[in-house]
């Protein structure tokens, strides 16, 4: 398999052929447009400037100064970065690419950044979709990517803890291959599974795909080490503590300004072996979320409350409904769950639900629970690289996400809605916004909007960008967060800067100052640049 | 009522009579000893200094000079702290006590409190067992205690959301009392609840009596405001996001030391309908942690899972048993929870557990579930009663906690045992530990000890110090956080100082500084005062 430069994932996973010709008969049903492709430049064609520095001798061998390499760590893999790849638009490229072998590598290049000013990029997959892998970093004379892919090792398990230590750089399939000989599993799926990194998911408190309970990464961090230019972090590994402020929550979130994290300490799962799972079709939206919002706060925990609403249930799920679909799923490793979803399927039937007959489970193995699931998963997975065939087309498609309390979604989920259909109106003139949950709280739900809207080839980033930030704007005004699972990055910024309480941002510039003296971690995300 | 100036809660709610001759009988039984009665001398005995500083005229009026005010926020509510306030050893008292009715004081109190170097000590219920609210502040011409009696409203209740607004200075049940006509509770009930307030709990990450899942009151924050010297900080209300480091992450467990919190939205609970509970009787405590680890993996989530050692069974439940005791419970307020138990029960008995006769529920409503619970929690919150009755007897009578995981729990708990019986040997040459898990987590218990032994009246302090710095070092060595829910305060900062990975420290120090450049609020706490 060979990684894609530009786009998502494996180049031969590239969507092609009929998968190619039924997604865009799909796209023509809905919306006009010329729907050319247009095909990625070659490397060589890109004449990226040489590197602007070199490596001392000490670390020349960890550095990679090789045009491909170096275009392949540009960007991260939003929709404004994959059309910019393909646009052949890489105005910000790192000078070199270092892979180091260990921490003291690690600590070497940072020592060596902090002496000579040069711009640090944490890489994990560089699945950002936020610019937070961008080196966009114009205040500092060169800029090198810290790639963590030669850390990949599990390299210890406590069975009876059920936690093991795990360095950073470890992709998601890779982690669990080595967790399953073990019976174990993370249980952290997000979208990105495949092309990112457990480091990642911590440094931008990565959402995996279970709806309730464990939705963070957060909650499964035992503990961490960190390597920062003032020094080596390491938390000591509880199950729970009141000492003081959590050293470990100040480096979740810090997306690579504080240090870069290179290994944890994990909390595990036995596999589940119990699984049940529906869905329950509602002919109205509130009614939906009203049954959303009562199985949230029913204590039940459902492993899967996925809300989708018409659109979404249309273009992502093949049904067509008047409100929306909520499809349910619960699972154990201990024990039966049967129970569970029939509380919860009655908590639908209460505002006027109707489940779907296709219940699957209680399966007690590998029966039908499980492949559903793993259908439904491998569409998950796919979903990127039909975002990237679409881009060739010329298709603006890309997705959004927060959340909100209860009180306030209905308001939001207008107001967003309504930005998004003006603001696609100003720039394409038509287009489709669909929103689903993709975690639920007893207190609130986590909306996801996708926007389909044709393009226009020469500027189809200011398109997105212009429809970015009047979503943006809606969802601040509404009390939402600007990211429930995205990160902060440095395209999120002015939102963030708002969100965040002033008397916050001066603590955490202030601890930023006190680990990155010199302002070299991953400038321009999160806080400014000096 | 009438608050006790040297002891725990009500005057009027003292151990005495048959009650005070029953609980020194028992103590008479195992340990020896006077058990001489000391009387808590009189205030105006303790000739305090008069205070070192006088508030501008525009703040006298929530100043207080008053000696039994300023006595009785000289010290937490520690058995050493008690044992100090009965020997009439009030070192450090604080020059005034003031009650701001609002933020607008409180900005103005912490504005003087900078522009004079006065020390400002933020005060809840004072319910310290570390010495977090004493007025140990030697490097300050002097100390203004803030204690936040006036902010004690719920102030709005979301019911869609289930959450609500409420001020800070509210004790335990006068915050039930306000949420009991909606039919929703905070369900946060640590055993200092009467006497304990909701910013105390958020200021310290206190742990409520449910075993899992909600253990800390962190779980149940969904925003809160921190008046600190350089300006109010206040989160969005979000039921989860990811926009990097937590803001309210950095004040939980601040202890006053960042800034005072003033108000919080938290997550409330239907009240629960549905209740179940049993407990189980092990012949050996090695088979007893087994059974209560799977009960901890399996994803049952009791509200109940407390482990008591032999000896805690015999003191603190009247059992006779040879390994242990484990006391489960369920409860929802929306679904029966008979099925959790009887599974949790089925693991016990894989490793030899022996359930009661006397299961509780599946009571509907207020059944005898509930009556089982209300008797046990009626006892759990007389035991500090009856601590302050052994110490004026001259009775060594203390707790401390931590927390570990599952792989490290049997050798933390003989290395802490044995380092309390030899310290507990060296100074008074008998003695009792006890210990339970008062929570317990997927990855580890949080186990909590007892001591009794038979103190010397004028050295009672030296002697628990003794026995408290030898667990203590016990602790640290074994791998345990030096506090699982009760803080770290001025007493536990040795071990805190070792635990704090080095860098974090130097975060946490540049965070303070930023928030409070004069260094005034609640000096040596966490950090060494300046």
């Amino acid at each position: 398999m060979t990684r894609s430069w530009w786009g998502w994932g494996n180049v031969e996973d590239a969507v092609g052929g009929a998968e190619l010709d039924a997604l865009l008969g799909r796209v023509r049903a809905v919306l006009p447009g010329e729907l050319t492709a247009h095909e990625p430049p070659g490397v060589a064609s890109l004449r990226l400037p040489g590197p602007r520095v070199t490596p001392p001798a000490s670390l020349a061998d960890l550095c990679s100064a090789d045009p491909a390499d170096r275009a392949a760590h540009a960007h991260g893999k939003a929709f404004r970065d994959v059309v910019r790849n393909l646009q052949g638009d890489l105005r910000h490229v790192p000078d070199l690419v270092a892979r180091p072998r260990d921490e003291r590598d690690m600590t070497d290049l940072l020592d060596w950044c902090t002496r000579e000013g040069v711009a640090a990029v944490p890489f994990g997959g560089g699945s950002s979709v936020v610019g937070g892998v961008e080196a966009r970093c114009d205040d500092h004379p060169a800029v090198v990517t810290i790639d963590l892919q030669r850390l990949s090792g599990v390299l210890e398990i406590d069975a009876t803890s059920r936690a093991a230590r795990i360095q950073a750089g470890v992709f998601g399939p890779h982690l669990e291959d080595q967790l399953r000989p073990h019976g174990l599993t993370l249980r952290h799926f997000p979208q990105s599974f495949e092309f990112s990194t457990l480091g990642g998911w911590l440094a931008t408190r990565a959402g995996g795909h279970y709806a309730t309970l464990y939705t963070h990464i957060d909650d499964l961090l035992e503990s961490m080490r960190v390597v920062t230019p003032v020094g080596i972090s390491e938390s000591r590994r509880l199950p729970g503590s009141g000492a003081g402020p959590s050293p470990d929550r100040l480096f979740l979130g810090s997306e690579g300004t504080l240090g870069i994290i290179t290994e944890a300490w994990m909390r595990l799962q036995q596999r589940p072996r119990w699984r049940a799972g529906t869905s329950v079709r509602f002919s109205d939206y509130e009614s939906a979320v009203a049954a959303t919002r009562a199985v949230a706060q029913s204590g039940l925990n459902p492993a899967n409350c996925r809300l989708l609403d018409a659109t979404e249930a249309l273009v992502n799920a093949g049904v067509s409904v008047g409100g929306g679909v909520l499809v349910l799923a619960f699972e154990s490793a201990d024990h039966p769950v049967r129970a569970g979803l029939e509380r919860a399927v009655e908590l639908c039937r209460d505002h006027g639900g109707e489940p779907s007959a296709d219940a699957t489970g209680e399966s007690g193995g590998n029966a039908r629970g499980e492949s559903a699931a793993d259908t439904w998963r491998s569409s998950f997975l796919r979903m990127p690289y039909q975002r990237d065939a679409l881009a060739r087309h010329s298709v603006i498609a890309e997705t959004f996400e927060t959340a909100c309390t209860w009180d306030t979604f209905g308001a939001l989920h207008q107001a967003v809605t309504e930005a998004a259909r003006r603001a696609i109106h100003e720039v394409t003139g038509t287009g489709v916004i669909a929103c689903r949950f993709t975690h639920v709280y007893p207190d609130g739900p986590a909306p996801y909007f996708s926007v389909y809207a044709p393009g226009r080839w020469d500027g189809i980033v200011g398109q997105w960008d212009h429809i970015k930030a009047a979503v943006s704007e809606a969802i601040a005004e509404s009390g939402g967060t600007i990211t429930h699972h995205h990160a902060v990055g440095r395209d999120h910024r002015p939102w963030y800067d708002r969100q965040r309480p002033a008397p916050f941002a001066a603590a955490l510039t202030a601890a930023k100052s006190a680990l990155d003296p010199a302002g070299v971690l991953n400038p321009g995300v999160l806080l400014p640049a000096r």
